[in-house]
């Protein structure tokens, strides 16, 4: 590499990893959220159609050119950040073909407005922080799709034909599934069902005890995780009791040397740990 | 015993525990829980009718196989396992008449989906976790039942003849307050029984609250009883702290004994341990 | 008082307190609890009727036989037991008069059945965790309470003309509001209200913020009383650190003593704690 | 200022800070609560208008009287406290122009009855205890309110054609969120969807499910912040044993100190501490 580019590299860098770099990045994040927002309102696009695209273009083009300077600076370390990555799939949804007619394509360019997450250190740190917490809750995860889903067979087999707009097939019956699960509104389903089987409700009631249960094992395995940093302070105690313990023995120790060594000591060799404990149990009995 | 006879036992013993062998075995329930939920499709049945019939017997065939080697290799050691009699009763649900209609017996083949828990370890101890945490539960289960099974009686009697299809049994008033339990709907029903029974919100609102109260404990005795894990560090503290207290003893006891028996130090014998502690509290208040 | 009624007071006691007495009173309460249950259907009642009175009446004079020798044994300490004036108010709602047509009294003699957890030690146990949980939530309780009150004032006069059936009145509104505390129907309700007051929205989103952060710090009261035994281990270790420093001290008082009778030690008396530290301090920066 | 007026000042301090002052505002603050709450009522006030009225006045005197008096002693300390400033506020309310018909203003003098919290100690505690949770959870509640705008921009270009009364403007758009995010009736809105939208469902149980899993990780952020406080123990522990430990070595070093000051021991001074702790590390291999 020639000094010169090197030099270069290094300007950019430090302009890249500024302060200020970064709060003008997360100004024109909140005005293109704020110009995304204003589209919605068919108003406003007959007014100042032309201006919001020009502005959203001109933000598009602000976090692609951040982009291309980071992927320059930071070369293929650039996807070692899962941040990076973040912010280069999220820009990259904007160049995908909207034209025919993909309008829920068009309708993911506010998941740029989520780029704040990337630039603001204390999101980045919840989010972060919320996303530690997923692995822990894999086992129960499964476990839930697994309730879930024999849950779904079984409806679609039983209440298939009776109730098509719920259990009609399996992605019907798991949607359906879904939302008793959330607690919304499964009583006017089971009521419905209890017309033609007068034995759902025990479908009902078993699958919302069942997913009541696990479900709250699953908000407990979060907390727990949560907790886990309280729980390192005792550690540290148990570790510093250890070193206490250790002091002494080696106190003592020093104290058996000096027996052995002193001539004025009389105290026999056997004088060992064992004997000095029973003597201490013999005290204690007093 | 024939050693020969044994011999074979031990071979199929190490192809039953093997990590292969569970491993195909997972292989086959996953693809018996596929078959069976794509039998829920009528079209799919319609044109593979055969084909899912067949895989659904192959893999039952495995299920058996693979029971029937575990009872030959453990023999009554295999009813202590209480995941092999999971198995064999899941499986067991096969095997029941079908033949008159009883679709709710043919919906439950499904369930073995769930054999997927017992083969899959992480599953396992996840579902054994939420298993132990039920004996502690039972106290207020049995609390909450009871309130439920009164305020039932209570609302047959009260609101039986103006609400029939929410009160107009035991049973149907039963499953009416479980829905109320979960928070679903509760006020709809209300609304139209305030039309005849002006003062039903009183009713209502009891009920809710006793059971809002009594399910948070039960929620709370659950996390009470995951967090007894975190409980344990502490414990060892107590016990690491009471065993280091114990060399400490120890040590001044053998500092005691010095003293006996040294010739040299003119410590009365009276310097014992209650006279250190006057002297140090007198110290202690210098 | 004549010692022969002293002995027939004694056994009476006893008998009174045995574990069978108990455990009869136990199935004559779940009796009671079925055949007020079976009363609940109108074509039992037409079939058994006079049995169910029976049955009924004869549990009822159990009751109040039970409720008598405990009197007549303890006396006045009968009420010093709460669960005694429990038992006593209970039964006591069957005497008052049901004849004209106050089937609200009649329906209360189910309350009965609750007479388990007075009998039962392990409901009686939960009962008591419960109730000891409410005075650290009263000052949460009230502040509900306050913000409930005058958000049902303000939901009167903003809309009690534009939805009388749901903020007619105080009570109405009142009752509305907790039921959207309960997070039932809430948007149905001010889906409706939005009509004639675009800005009600304000109103809901506010009370249901408001009352989920109250209700949700109600809650963290009770976890947080609940696991007040768990903070008594913590308690526990600081009280055996600090006998454990007690010893320490006085160890070394004991060693101090020495140096001063002992005329081989040399060591000058301003060899105090103070010196020590210092000696300390120096030999930790080696 | 004249000693006259300092004589004053301190006497209306001590008026104003008496407990009896307080218990004498408090039930005027429950008296005016309550005549708001019978103004509520249109018969009460054709009835007793005119009482209502004056004792509404009468009542906020007597706050403006002190507000007034707590000005006069405190003079420009009285902003500092924050409870005066609020009930400045609240009392400021009334002084609002109602007439133009602003029901509002009026429906908001209500909030008078809210002074409870300030005169009342433990309500005043509970909701500075509310308010201190509020800085540890601003972060989530950033997030949730990105995520929530985020959707609702997105919900209001995909589906503000289908269902312009949930999707068809921004603030409808969050506020249906908000509705769905309290889990209440969104199976309802998301059903309706499905007639044109079938893929609407992928909308709905993403958000439902980021937003159970964010608003629990805010639960979790209170519950830990109110936890705190018993972690206080653990570092008091913590504490406790370093002072325990800094005590051994001091003993120690008296020990050392006495091997090297007294001639009757003829320990080497290398008898240092690396040596004892190898000493004892031998001596545990026994």
């Amino acid at each position: 590499m020639a000094p010169q580019e090197f030099f270069v590299r290094e300007r950019v860098r430090r302009l890249v990893e500024s302060r200020r770099f970064q709060q003008a990045i997360t100004v024109v994040i909140l005005f293109n959220a704020a110009t995304l927002g204003i589209e919605t309102s068919a108003e406003a696009v007959a007014r100042y159609g032309t201006e919001l695209h020009v502005a959203d273009h001109i933000a598009l083009y602000v976090f692609v050119a951040e982009i291309l300077a980071k992927i320059y600076v930071y070369r293929w370390r650039f996807v070692r950040d899962p941040w990076n990555v973040f912010d280069f799939v999220i820009v990259g949804f904007s160049f995908l073909p909207t034209a025919g007619g993909l309008s829920v394509l068009r309708a993911l360019r506010v998941l740029r407005a989520l780029r704040l997450i990337s630039v603001v250190p204390s999101l980045r740190r919840v989010v972060s922080a919320l996303l530690t917490a997923i692995p822990g809750m894999s086992s129960i995860v499964v476990l839930l799709g697994l309730v879930l889903y024999v849950a779904a067979v079984m409806g679609t087999k039983l209440y298939g034909a009776a109730a098509p707009e719920y259990f009609g097939d399996l992605p019907t019956s798991l949607y359906t599934l879904f939302q008793v699960m959330t607690g919304d509104g499964w009583s006017d389903i089971n009521r419905e069902l209890m017309r033609t089987h007068p034995s759902s409700w025990i479908y009902f009631v078993v699958f919302v005890l069942i997913c009541t249960f696990v479900v709250l094992n699953l908000f407990i395995a979060v907390v727990v995780s949560a907790m886990e940093e309280e729980a390192r302070d005792d550690r540290a105690t148990l570790t510093e009791l250890a070193a206490l313990r250790e002091e002494i023995r080696s106190l003592r120790e020093s104290l058996g040397e000096r027996v052995h060594s002193g001539p004025s000591m009389p105290v026999p060799p056997a004088h060992d740990r064992r004997l000095l404990d029973s003597a201490h149990a013999a005290s204690d009995g007093r």
